[in-house]
Formats: C-alpha cells, structure tokens, sequence
C-alpha cells in the first residue's frame, strides 16, 4: 500500500519526552479522507498513553484524537465530504459495523473492538496507528465528522472526547429540561459536562473539594455548587440528582454521591478505570432504586449529534492553546491539574 | 379509638421462639378494610426482624406481609372493596400519599417513609404495627390489592413480597419478550424471578453454584442454568445478558457477573444490603455502559398489576404449607436454605 511521509511529535518510550519524528500515512483508499490538522486537544488518556501507565502501549507512540482539520483529498466512494470541508476525527477511526454495537452506531462499544485513532491495530498498514500530534491523518470517511463553520475551531477540537465522553451519558440517562444533573470534578471533562447539561437545559450542579472553582463554575453555566467536603452542604441535596456524572480519574469514595442520587437516579462513571475503594455501599441503591453505572466517548452518530448541537448552542471547550513544542511542559502541568480546561496544539507549530 | 382484640404469633425479645397471643386491631374507619387472614407467606425479613437482626425491632413483633385473605368488613367511605372480597395485602400499609415518590405510585420509595406492615409506626393505635401471623389485619384500602379468583390463594401469598420484589426490577429495566435475563440464587426470590422473566417472555437463565438445582430451575422455566464456579461456562455467557436479578442475600462476589451482562445491561441488586465486597471492578462497566442497581419490594399499582398478570398467566409460588405452630422450626430450616421455596402458613391453624 503506498504511503506518504508526514512530521509527528511521537514518544519513543515510556521514559522518553515527545520529539519530533517523521511517520508514514497511507494514501486515501476510496473510503477515505486525508485531512490537514489544524489543532488536536491534549486528553489525559494521550499522557498515560506515551508514558505506558496502562501497559500495552507500542512505539514510537504519537497521541492525539481530538482533532480538527481541513479536508485536503477524499477518496473516489466518498460523497460525504469534499475537499475544503472542515471535519474532526475523535477517539475511533474504525470499527468492525456488522456486530450488535456497531448496527445500533454504538462503535464504542465494538464488539470485535473498535480502532484507536492511536495505539490502536492500523488494518491499512499494520503495525499501530498514530494519533493526531501530527501534520496530516488519512480516516474511513465514515469514522469522520462535520465540524460546524460557526464554532472557534481550536476550542471544538476537545469535544471530540471530553465533549462527547460526558454527551454520551447525558443522553443515554435522558438528560434535558428540568433533570437536575451534577458533576464531580472540574476538569476537562467535567467542565464540558457543565455545559452540556446546561445545554441541555438541566439544572447543574458542581460538586467541589475546595471553594476555589465557584466563580469558574458558575461562569462556565453551573447553577450550584456543593463543596463536597462541607456535610452540611452535602445533606442539603440529599436525594436531589437525578443524574450525576462523575469525571474523577482517580480512585474516591464515591457513596457520598449517592446518597444525593433522587429515587431511579444514576451516577455515572467516565473517568476511573478501577475497583471502587472505599466499597460500594448497595443500601441507599436498593432503599432508592439508584444505579452506579460507567460509560467511555460515544458512537460516530451520537458525536456528530454533538457537535451539531455545540454548532446550534455555540458550545466549545475552555482551551489554553499551545505549540507542539510545549507538549511535554503541558503534560507536566495536566498531571499537576494546572489547565483550565484543555491545552489544545495549534498544529501549525509543527 | 377503639379495638377489637385477634389471636396473633409473636416474639417477645430477641432470642425468644415466636408463641401465640393476643393483640389488638383497630376497628375499620371509613378507609379501612378488615381482612381474615387465610394464607401468609414465611419471608427471611420476617426472620430478621424477630431476632433484631437488622436492629430496630420493637417488641412483640409479629411478622409476616405476605397476606391473603377475605374481607369481612369495609369502611363507609371504601367503594373498591365489599365483604368476600379476595384480598391481599404486602409490605406496605401506608404511605405519605404525596411525596415525589407516593405521586408516581411509588410507595416503596415514599420519600416521608413507608409505614411497614409489621414493625412499622402505626399512624392510628401509635406503637408499632403487627403482620400477617394473625387472624385478622385492619389495612387502608388504597394499601390493599384484588386478588385473582382463578389462583392457588395460599401459593398467590408470596407474591406480595418475593413476586413484588423481582416483578419491579424486572418491568423497569424493561424485561419482555426477546429479552436475555439472568437470575442469580434459586430461593423465595430468585424462583419467582424465573417465572415472571419467562412469564414476561424472555430467555431466562439462572446461576447457580452447584449442579444440583439444574431440574429444578428448568422445571420453574429457565432456559439455561450456568455454574457459576465453572469457568468455561461463565465464558459461554460473557457480554449475554440484558438485566441481571441478584437475589443473593448475603455478601458475594458480584464482579463475574457483571462480565456476563449485555452493553448497556443492568445487574440490579434485590437481596443483599451491605458493602459491595470484593470492590466493584468499573473497568467492565465503562467499557461496556454497564450498571449495577438496587431494587426493593414496588408499589401498590405496580402490586396489582403483577397479581392481574399471574392471574392471567397462572403464576404462583412454590410452596410448602406449614401451620402456625411449626413456625419456629421453619425459621430454622430457613436458615439451612432447606424450602422450596416459600413457606406458607396455613392460618386456619392459629
């Protein structure tokens, strides 16, 4: 299969910063579409990646599924796209479309497993596949989205997993007018749950640690914020939300949440992947009929939802924007929470 | 107000055998029905709250909330009801009427607290309310459920609990026809589960740890039954089920089961309150938008419904009769899990 050359900034290994390299992209097929990148949004998940926290990463390892871009070619079975659309690729440039998943357009839940935009089997070239720290990305057109003209385009780029990680749940729970929703944490996530619920029409509240994110809250569109360590402020909304997504990415007790789950409410895990320490405590969930349930991005369909309805809202992300050159200064920071909300790379840098 | 006085089987402290004596009714007011007890089902709550397991317990308690009978008198005001009516009546007497919950007919969950049919604060004598091991029982009409004609009244007394409790989760997470259901534990519970999963029309498989309740399960109507200790089988049905009912009533290991459940499917909890240990694996749960639930008993409406459907699909208990004097062998027996799988007294011997 022919190739062409692109640059990248790829980690070479577990202890090695990100630098810049050359990687090979395959031609457009007849599916596909080449797209220039203009930015890719920074998610934790590139950072645990390049640095092998979840074990299994392959190198050199180029991050990024966070992207916008430019349409530079499409492939001749193509009628989605033309050359000069804007379109943004997330956390799945393929998956198999004939399990029960994909049939329902639930391609992150992939039965056969979905394809990372990184780290993950490339079928067209073998070897892995190489994220968006890089100058062009050629993706089955069908694992690609339009991306709304209207929108600040560096600032749409963390929709494509933060946004739609926290979307995925809001709908699937029937978030909309009148539910009240909370959020545990304030990061990039879950200042993207903020707005979406708030999008959404519910009533949002920040659960908080610290009093310091208040102001930034409720700019950011939260009606309420609890701070969860304050007892008094916790029995206050005992039994008020009906959904709760919860965007720790850390082990943490999650009963106190619970118990502020109304009757039928579900609090919805995105950000830990792990057993749930302190133990989970089933006599609020059996005395309520309460649910503790988990969630990762969301299919092709449901992002393009999305983002027709940021285009809509005139939702984007809280960005920091950074050159390539920064990334590994930025990963310092995100593992010190020192970002508010996203480092997006402007990928003219590169 | 005044009383009328019935012969009853109480405990008189934590440690003592149940024995015959008298307690006091109120007489009917103008909402009230005075029912004679024919049949009441032996539930393990019973059990507890004789022995003060759950602490709590005011004395003497007379358990039992698995009423059928006959309604010897009706309240001026009661248009619902006239005497030699069937008659059922579960764990609920009475409620706020106009919380959140009691609105949306979801009494189990009134928000001002249910009042319990044994153990509970009785709102008309005060001191505590006493259950079904008795002659008579005095209920609010609208607490009180029509009982089918066509059924095996002693084997119909355990729906009021064990039917109810399994019936709830299984018509909120949507269970019919072409649904993939699992019951874990074959007792009171887990045996009703069978029957109205496949009475609902779906494919009903049951988990147990041993070989030797395969004839059974199949004979109540599951489908399939999977070892749960046997490894290849647990395989056979990983990513398989739509809606678990764990009806284990102590502490176990919930995590393999969570592997067997669909995309989007829901383990809902109705027989162990306590700590979730060993911890809750969310790995599974966000990969596959899995849940895990609490259920408990369900509401008046939602009561007779399950009556009209067992009625219509000649649903009952499995039950061993027993007379009111054996009671406190049964107890025992009960804890050998040695009963298939509900006692029933016979109330004709009190």
């Amino acid at each position: 299969m022919s190739t062409f050359t692109v640059k990248a900034f790829a980690a070479e290994s577990t202890t090695a910063d990100l630098k810049e390299m050359n990687i090979e992209r395959r031609d457009t097929t007849p599916n596909d579409v080449e797209i220039d990148i203009l930015y890719c949004g920074v998610c934790h998940s590139d950072l645990h990646t390049a640095r092998n926290d979840w074990g299994g990463t392959m190198y050199p390892a180029v991050p990024g599924h966070e992207i916008v871009g430019r349409i530079t070619k499409v492939g001749s079975d193509v009628s989605k796209f033309k050359v000069g659309d804007l379109a943004g690729v997330g956390c799945i440039v393929d998956s198999c479309g004939h399990c029960d998943s994909c049939k329902q357009d639930l391609e992150q839940y992939c039965l056969n497993g979905f394809t990372g935009t990184y780290n993950g089997k490339d079928k067209h070239l073998g070897g892995h596949t190489f994220g968006g720290y890089s100058q062009k990305v050629v993706v089955d057109a069908d694992h690609v989205l339009k991306v709304p003209e209207n929108l600040d385009l560096a600032a749409v780029a963390p929709l494509l997993c933060a946004g739609i990680t926290t979307w995925s749940p809001l709908k699937h729970w029937n978030v909309g007018p009148g539910s009240k929703v909370a959020v545990v944490g304030l990061g990039g996530l879950g200042h993207m749950a903020i707005k979406l619920a708030k999008g959404l029409g519910a009533e949002v509240t920040l659960f908080s640690r610290t009093p310091g994110k208040t102001d930034d809250a409720k700019q950011l569109g939260a009606d309420h914020v609890v701070i969860s360590t304050d007892d008094t402020q916790m029995d206050s909304v005992k039994g008020k939300f009906d959904v709760i997504i919860d965007t720790v990415p850390y082990v943490h007790d999650v009963n106190p949440y619970v118990t502020t789950l109304n009757i039928s409410g579900t609090l919805v895990l995105v950000g830990y992947l792990g057993g749930l320490e302190p133990i989970l405590n089933t006599v609020p969930m059996i005395l309520g009929r309460k649910s503790v349930a988990g969630s990762v991005i969301g299919g092709i369909a449901e992002t393009q939802e999305m983002l027709d309805f940021c285009g809509e809202h005139n939702i984007v992300s809280e960005i920091e924007m950074i050159n390539m050159q920064d990334i590994n200064e930025a990963y310092e920071r995100m593992l010190k929470s020192d970002v508010r909300y996203r480092f997006v790379i402007d990928m003219k840098s590169l």
